[in-house]
């Protein structure tokens, strides 16, 4: 079984749309969890008028029935309130308006350029609309379904700003059980006070200068049970897969596991996990790590202990003071096309990342355990830890 | 048309063994191209035995006839020349002698407890078998095959190691043309004379600590078609196709795009590539790039400019010095199972890199070209290439 | 590059949806044609009371623009106008009303026991709603931009009834120029006047009955490109794609390509088309066939001749004379409950079918010509014709 | 989790080459079990004297070890004992030997002419070696794991021939409950032993006239779990999956389930199975059906009733009195070039049908039940029939 999804939609066209299927039949959904996380997705000091405009609702098309899932494709559409303001421009029939107001000077950074050029179109609008990072609130609420799915198996999946604009942010030890409680507190979804101030500064400062910020992020996901994903094939392996899955986010260049790149420059002995012995725990046997530089994947696998990963996003590339580029029409010299757009999106990211997790860990979950009603899906995953705690206690004993 | 693969193999079976599908007929292959490739996967300072026993050399099964790919599924062989060592531990079938030695004390860092938990086994020779980084023999040969059929487009892939062990190389810029020319000169793979003493001198003393070392690599690949990806789907991005590629090397960590994280501490206008006017060039039409900050991907696709991708490698997780673990047996405190290693495999790692990266370019050409025959998927790619000269060419005569 | 969907929606839910990605950037599109499909999917004498309540359209979601493809995932939403009628029983939230009218008396032949007891529901409208043909509209309309697409390549696909409740018809030889312009002029998408007339009394005769019937139906797709599908893997042979395809039909018992089942009861000598060379054909080389019993198909590819392929449909499974059953709550005997249904749905099939032929040759004239935009997508196109045409002549005057 | 598998090899290349990916560790594997199904294949009076040449036998090269699946991809190699005859025609490298014997002449009904074109060659066996029914080897020792995965779960899959040569057989009912015993018997694999004398007359009769027969096979599983399969979405769906791959198969040209075209022919109320109730019987709770006219098969998921499908076979393309064609080189007329063949190959094809009807049923109980080992895959197949049982029955009981 797999979580597969796809999605559609255009930045200002009538609606989002995702197609959800592999959720086992029986999950209870509410439109309320989802709109809670698009909600997320549009917080963050930094962001710009758009954001006020949209407030992003699901709508269940089809798969819930009586506040469940019914094991069919779940359709979810999110209604762009702004296309009233664009039906003109994005209208699907009719070319006569439609035309009229081209994107001819592509911005630096986003698809418009390459994606005229690949698609032999004229108007980059016909690109940057499906290039906006507007995609991802589909996506958001397809991780808002795998979140619940998760959540009926113990998973827990946060998130929290560590660098924005260039300041770090210093990440407490241990991090705060209930992370995004903690982090959607600060308008820039941050642990660290000092750096909370210091990055808002910077990015009033970003915007006065008509400049954009990037940043890093760290998600968390708590609870993850050990032996998901697997070694045996390069397309299964769960660090492959969540780093696809994850530098896939528009702007996002950058995607360690664990210690990361600083793993790379520590020596062996200071980065692997030792093994110690404890009593039984479910799902891990008698195994613990009491340090998890590895961030909860070995071999391609998850380890039990938490997934801990961190993502680096580029600035958003609409700069208030364009950038120098070509016009499409003259080919002479042009400042970029100005949409409107936010100085910075990194603590979205944050939910949007947490959202990829979560669709990355349900599919590796259905793959492990198959079901296809949310008891046989339980039933399933309890087998195996009781197997785990049974098998490895005994053999202690012996 | 896609460029699919599956490998198999253990690390002391018979052979590893791949099968790729997709390749167009009429391409010319001979297994000294795919050896040259396995050889220099096999390079490097910091090798241990093992290197010195394998002299990998592939041996088509299928699909490639008088030189030349016939467009069916190409089946490669690579021997195992230890195997004759391991004939009675690793046997496919006679229970007797093969489980005398089994692996009961896990590496940290390594798939062996976690393996070992997930199949239910109670050897980890099971596990640690296949989640070897033999494996990569295969995926290099595979990527040797892509590489040939990139450079009948015109695309170079190379790469060298940018630290290793904590100290850092300098990048020359520009990078030499010929990067493996220089780079495989180096038994370090290093452009840097003074860093690579230093990281020699490095290797050695982790080798009498019996420790190991991790690294970071830069692969570059020149001459890549702009508009290869897709920013319409997510699973389309090439750069996600690419993290997730690399991403699945074992002990891999980190992947950066371009300027990577650095993008993520710098105002926007110090990170986008300002688009710029000039001479047609061919495949790219009039426009140009002075910096190439993005690494080559704007929007998930290809913008023309030469692909950089940097990864973090953790060091390998055999240390001699063993690391602690528990006996899965015993359940009692232990030392790590040794199993004959190297200090640092970061050199070969580059090798691997540049396979995979080959294997993703692939793909994504014949996305978008299509082809059976070389014939055909040449003159599509020119073809695409003159129309994109052809039309933003007398557009900015308009 | 592939013509990849998926579908969403319940027969009585608020609309069924597809999502489309892979279509070329340029296309034009109209809703009209979609609808015009759609509408000859409802057509056919013996269909019951929800054809005349629906009034199949289709709204573009998204990748839709001034009439054209933008290359992007095209969403598609078909509203359910039966759906006021149901909003109570068909809710997405709120338990309250909507579990009143279970349905517990499974019908033979449908999904619906099965479904309960795989998904494990206590209510087989949780299982029937999905499981209705009605799915086929989002299928049909999905194909109908699939069509759209051929019919730029030169690609017709017609369909017309050859056996209705037992009544075999006539196939004129040839068959006529414009299929689908003959067959849907009949009620029963029939070509032979006589026959027809015996069908629609054979089900007036099984209306009166409360039973239903099932049929015949042939699809022919003329135009078709040689070469696509390949040999070289089970899942690329073009004809193991199409009877998958077909098969998943609801209802469709049997699947036959050219001769069919025929074929296997003649000897060779009189079931292979023999080879014959005559003039230079487009898209062909010099290269002709007399006969066509392979259908169009050879060795898994199309060989340039009409594809001609025949299914089978059982009856309708939703009889108005119910059948046996057992009711799900007192597992005591029962009768099957009535959905509203149609006495035959053999004339729709038809359409249905060539829908589907159409979505698996789109996908394979993708995967063998690539492009990203119709000119691209054509021009490639193009360019394997000519080539094939210029060598194989002047192979000829050799 | 997916049965995932490829095949590479060419007719008289060194190997059929197969990896398989999915099977769960743990599955008790023997050679001889898949050899025993090759020998199986090769069986059957019409065949020619290459059956006699090659004695095929599997080698594991990876993925078993003391007699159990690793979890690891399994790769299977299955020399060609004829290759040391073909070394020089089919040579992977050096052009000097290879090109001299050209198949210029293409068989009517091969792949040998639209491979030729699509693939730019020219050199018919450049086609042909692939194209080759040879490559079902491969798929019958990869359904031979999948048999054995399988038989765990107590499903067994017996095959046999219903026609051929126009003469069709008798089919006793009930069917021998060893299906496959009663037919290996049989040099032409049929249940009927005056229908087999006369198969047998026919078949030489055939020989003589350079004739070949086709025919058709019924092959039936039995024990299959309830709920495989899905009526969710259509590339879930059973039916169509096992017609996909069953169509496949080099010369298939038909595929019915259950009865087929037949139940196209009948009102719904003689085709549709009644349900009825009884005694709980493992996995089909107190459910019943005493007529399976549905073939195991409704709404695109098993019953658990015995699978029944029917395919039909054109006859070997390849004639000993040879069809007319056209010489590729001089486009004059000529006579199709004779490869080595056999009469008949419909007796083998039922051994090859099992071997997918197989591979699909792994696929899809893998789907539904996931599991990394025997024991979770067992266990989680254990937990559903259970709560089946349990469920319906407490119910039945209210």
């Amino acid at each position: 079984m797999h979580f597969r999804f796809m999605t559609a939609g255009e930045s200002h066209g009538k609606a989002l749309i995702a197609i959800v299927e592999g959720v086992p039949a029986g999950l209870a959904l509410d439109a309320a969890a989802v709109d809670h996380e698009l909600a997320r997705r549009m917080q963050g000091y930094g962001r710009g008028a758009r954001m006020k405009i949209e407030a992003d609702a699901v709508e269940w098309l089809s798969g819930v029935r009586a506040g469940e899932s019914l094991g069919s494709p779940i359709a979810l559409l999110i209604r762009n309130r702004d296309w009233e303001n664009w039906a003109d421009v994005m209208a699907a029939e009719g070319e006569g308006e439609v035309r009229r107001r081209r994107v001819t000077r592509p911005r630096p950074g986003h698809a418009d350029l390459v994606g005229v050029l690949k698609y032999d179109r004229l108007d980059a609008r016909d690109i940057l609309e499906r290039a906006s990072a507007r995609e991802t609130a589909a996506r958001v609420a397809v991780g808002a379904v795998a979140k619940r799915l998760l959540a009926e198996c113990g998973v827990e999946i946060g998130s929290h700003v560590v660098s924005l604009g260039g300041i770090a942010a210093k990440v407490p030890t241990p991090r705060p059980l209930l992370l995004n409680a903690a982090a959607d507190r600060s308008p820039v979804r941050v642990l660290d006070a000092a750096a909370e101030a210091r990055m808002m500064a910077r990015i009033d400062e970003a915007k006065r200068a008509g400049d954009t910020l990037g940043g890093e992020v760290e998600v968390v996901a708590d609870g993850v049970t050990v032996g998901l994903g697997s070694h045996v094939a390069w397309d299964r392996k769960l660090d492959g897969r969540l780093a696809g899955m994850l530098m896939s986010i528009p702007a996002v260049k950058g995607v360690e596991i664990g210690l990361g790149f600083e793993a790379a420059r520590r020596p062996g002995s200071a980065v692997h996990d030792p093994i110690e012995s404890g009593p039984a725990l479910d799902g891990r046997g008698a195994f613990r790590r009491y340090t998890n530089n590895a961030g909860g994947l070995e071999g391609g696998m998850t380890t039990g202990e938490p997934l801990v990963i961190r993502i680096g996003m580029k600035p958003i590339s609409t700069l208030m003071a364009p950038l120098p580029t070509v016009d499409l029409v003259t080919q002479a010299p042009a400042q970029a096309q100005s949409e409107r757009s936010d100085v910075t999106a990194v603590p979205a990211m944050g939910v949007i990342a947490e959202a990829l997790v979560a669709i990355v860990l349900a599919d590796a979950m259905l793959e492990k355990f198959g079901g296809d009603s949310m008891a046989e899906f339980k039933r399933n995953q309890a087998g195996y830890l009781a197997a785990l705690g049974a098998r490895w206690t005994s053999l202690g004993e012996g």
